[in-house]
């Protein structure tokens, strides 16, 4: 007697092998100093996604027909972040070793540092695409060095100068609006005249972070700390299709609090985005 | 002793007899897969409608200058939706036949087959405006003829090819796009370009189907199935005026969840729409 | 690649073969008159069950040593409760015809009765035991035989006088509680003097159903039809291991509504009632 | 083309002029200093009451049988209690005049007052039974002498010394408690020993006025002041039963609050205390 | 020791004599008609104002670097209008008299008045500016003088004709829109071509109120009368930034209302609505 | 200009040189597995804390009259457990060093490692007395030493054999049950017969640990890991009074998760725990 129903992403039901991208949940949200509640994103995102359509009207193509895996959620020691980073980074190192693509569903933004070093380890020219209403780049947060606030400042310290894409950003310290003029490339408030940005991507291998919380909180109330002023859902959609042909090498998708939006539609929302990230990458 | 108070939508008190208008309620959602609510609307709206004023800025006109009767809910057996629909068929036919409009209130989506049964009985002309974010078109779901996800289906059965325009369409499985290529008139996304579409409709009976979730959930989260990238209040409100200058004999609002937005601003967005599209009517 | 999580309840790893026990959930509620959710019973309870320890110091025994298989929810079609009922009595009987004991997880009351016609097939002796706020002796609601207010009396249709014991019953019409007089045992409020009815329960084939709002909703809000002056839950876990060591051949838990209450405290007691009733049978 | 629906509690259909107990609500909650929200009582509880049974299997009793009519909500005008309170005193004294019992769904606990003064101007030995958990009888509040604190000790100021028992009182400043000791019979925290009350208040008329905060929080966490350690409902309600046996004159039943309880247990609550109320007092 | 911890706006910790704006809270919400909630609004503004940053992206200034001082809330008591608006006229009476600008957060609108009463004390020549959704141009409401939909009526007995200017009006009833086009300057529905009105504002000492509900309830659920088809946060902030640029002496913000969005996104927005206005003062 | 308001528990205003009590809070539950949200505890606690009465007619005292500075809460590093502690333990330190009674309020259990540490340096002789629903005895949790689930296992580290008693458990898994019968004093379930336990403490110098989930969540359903089964209010406040009476020289409530009950009646029974636990120690 086997199980009729089963929980995973869109019932996937492509075997491990056969898959292209694999999905994994990080259900973490340890650093975060405001409201917590993102570690249940990936059961939330899970249990609500029978409820979409796995076609998709936008790009005209069918998650059935793209070979996708879910491996389930990764179990992290909360209150030991250096740990909880290096299941992260195993998890994702397994997948990539075997030429898939890891695609990573958070928990608190902090989870894409385990994922972004398996990934460097793999493809050492890596750049970062980094979606988020938040710069992310102070040094160190209530002193430490390992927290939501920080990770794009951890990333850069593997990844270094130049190689880190900032789009959408509307919230940080005065610091770090400086810091990232020498140090990456910080777009502000929106998606308004990408076409250089995507032209300096061409060809390189990329880690795409999606923060949600770039989304106004008008369309995505369900997120730890929502800022006022962002794009919105269309928007996102158009800039997400256009990376996803780009050479994505691993990804995630971060911060959808669903306890902050007890309507549900939240999780929609964010799934919705998830399958038409797969989509996107499908033409590959 | 009379009652001061009395629970009728903007406290309506056109007698039957002078109104042009009829409301009812059709408090069922039986058939929904995933958050069911919709059976709390009527009761929603007729309770938060004295926080709305009966004005409208947007027409300039007053629903107190416009008969409208408010004749309750149908009391509906949960679990026969062969019955449910019978009983809402039996009221909008006892409506039309004292030469009024029916204006029902779901409930969900499948609650619009029982008054278009009854206005197709009178107006074998019948064509139906269909605002939604989905297609609503598969011939079965899970096995079930009778379905909010089949309900356009069922409703072609009755009008057959070309008798159908559906607006706003954003989410279905492929087979419902293409057959919609072959047998409505369907128009993805949003209500851009709509003009030859009013012109088509000119003159015509016309039945409005508005179910609700056509609506960016950023702007109605209260519904059983947000889906993302709907269009906004102010696009509806637009066509929504232009349809209302047609030649309605019957219509409905459908699927506001009210226990999925707790904040009342679903609720009371939904009795904006209801308003205007009253005020609508009332040029003739 | 195993997943390392697995959405089971409390992580249950037995292999079907090995099962004493077989749970499967049925995410049913369309005949709920008053508030619905209980659909989402199965999966929020399985969600939390990792919160629950598996060893309980009431018993002194531990889940981990007792062999239980769960199988997942069966699919249902929502808008046909025959259809429905059809469904859960096969998956009934065929945990039943492999000599293991069904566990069936509501959903609404009325799925008791596909779980209890598969068990009367099997123990044609088969008796009742019923522990609810409500009788649900009605012969029909708003004109439907197949109703969660009806349940119990289909359950006499099958099993006839005096096989059928209910306990703890606050609420039902006069005329309900005059036809269990002759028809039923039925014990008004609370468990007080049960010595009697556990003597002639031994050694029958019992079907438990175990409706929990029979607890008052202090403890337990989350559900769908609260009726204030319930049993406490160490009342009712006294009972239930009583009558776990009884002969019972098929049993269920039903009416959790989970949006019912935010909290989560209600998921997490129906979890621990679960745990306890599976521990109850394990002397055996 | 009658409504076949109706707004009214427990859908009471008795004529007003052969009702012997007429409801109405009162939803002022213009003087709470904590959570408002018990102006939305009545309100509530009318659109939940069609899930309550009109039985009680308690007393044997049925509504159907006792002629209630519900006279609707009087409109209040927030921000001036003083009108407030004349308002409900003139329907209250509408109802004495045709010697029909009033019975008032607050709203706070201030409303109280208005129909006390209607009652004690009909009834000059009126007595007032006040159970709570709140003793409010503070000269005034914040300088206010309208106050949900200070509305006993305004009923003091009308009836005087000896003429008032405050039942179940758990809350209060020390100075309440010492002037209590002079004024008025204070039973602490609970109804033990209530015999020597009930033989007091045998034939005089009386008010009395039930705050719903009496109840511990457990069970009733939708009133706008929650204080741990109440009484429990069946506690309540064989209080309830012994003095609706008494010569009630008037009554009212407050503090409320649905918006603090979500689940709508408290509602179902309030609920089924108004309906073993009403059918106490019909062996009269 | 000293208390590390503080709860006031954004940390501020300049003490008063050096302060240029004054905060403070008017917890009032007391003859709100429909949901109310808006009392909760200085308490969670100051309690989630940590989670902002002090510094604009937007203007590229921080908060850190002006002088603000939060002098905590008002004492209020609910149920006397009149002595409310006395006490708050009385605290901006004291703010203006050192010289510096008192920034009032609501509660109600009606607060406004008496804010706006002292600082017309100080500035004869003093004109309003009003963005809102509401008119609040009726002369009474329920009866009553002063309410939340009279405020900008009583602001008109002040001040008089042709010294207010009313943004973003979406609702009202006919006679308020008839009455303002001969008493006030009334902008319809949005923001479009204020330039005109810029310039008139030019050099006048201007009050500044603040209803948030002039946003779409997209954006701001919490709000205790929400309005469909409101203005964007990006809009708005585009506004605020100029006004802020004129010769502000007074102003408030009101009408939050956080129980009615329990996602905290709403409390969020307003606390960047209020660092931008103030970082939008600073550059006098 | 002073602030009228205070953010203070129950608005002490004692100085703190006269202080016998001092309260701090650790906003800290970073080490929760299941519902995070105890961080909120300290910060909820104060602001409902106004709406409780300061008088306790339980023990006929007055919080006026007892000397409690509450100092605020203690900045935490979120995702460093040990830098949390130290914190805690520094602040705790500081207390006792000036010879008055620390009281803390968390947060999850973890915070009370900090606390005893700092106790222990002081009081070598120091006893622990556990109130708690679950154990906490794991040796480690998730490969981690320092947790909510371990915390008493790490007083022992500190305390060692014989000097802990815990009451009221009612949770843990078959190894902590064991292990704690060679090492502490543990009650399960319930407070029956603890008068030998009260003569064994009596003159010991004490700290008490209450997590509050020891309370049935009938009572409580604002916890992080609600437990079906505990004990009442009543009985938790007889157990208080008379504990407080010993020799208590650090103390601490947790486990208070305020956004799992939004009705607040769970912050307010936390509260009432507060006042009578102070007022219990104001004998001495």
């Amino acid at each position: 007697m086997l199980k009729e129903n089963s929980e995973t992403f869109f019932n996937c039901t492509c075997p491990y092998e056969k898959a292209k991208v694999v999905i994994f949940g990080a259900p973490y949200d340890g650093t975060m100093s405001f409201r917590p509640g993102a570690r249940f994103a990936p059961k939330a995102m899970r249990a609500d996604s029978y409820a979409l359509e796995t076609y998709s009207p936008y790009q005209d193509k069918d998650l059935i027909h793209f070979p996708v895996f879910d491996s389930g959620d990764v179990e992290l020691p909360f209150g030991n972040p250096a740990a909880v980073l290096s299941i992260i980074a195993r998890r994702t190192a397994a997948i990539i070793a075997e030429n898939k693509l890891p695609l990573l569903i958070g928990g608190e933004h902090l989870v894409t540092l385990g994922a972004l070093q398996a990934a460097y380890a793999h493809y050492p020219e890596l750049c970062l695409v980094h979606i988020d209403a938040h710069a992310d780049l102070r040094d160190s947060y209530l002193g430490e060095k390992l927290s939501h606030a920080t990770v794009v400042r951890r990333a850069w310290d593997i990844l270094g100068d130049g190689r880190i894409w900032q789009l959408g950003i509307r919230s940080g310290d005065r610091e770090e609006f400086i810091w990232a003029m020498r140090h990456t490339n910080l777009q502000k408030f929106d998606f308004s005249g990408l076409d250089t940005v995507f032209r300096q991507l061409q060809g390189k291998p990329l880690y795409l972070t999606l923060d949600l919380d770039v989304l106004d909180p008008g369309y995505l109330p369900g997120t730890g700390t929502p800022e006022a002023g962002g794009v919105s859902f269309t928007d996102l959609l158009e800039v997400l299709i256009k990376i996803g042909a780009l050479n994505i090498v691993a990804c995630d998708i971060v911060e959808l609090c669903p306890p902050c939006d007890m309507s549900g539609a939240s999780t929609s929302l964010a799934l919705k985005v998830l399958r038409e990230l797969i989509l996107a990458f499908a033409i590959k």
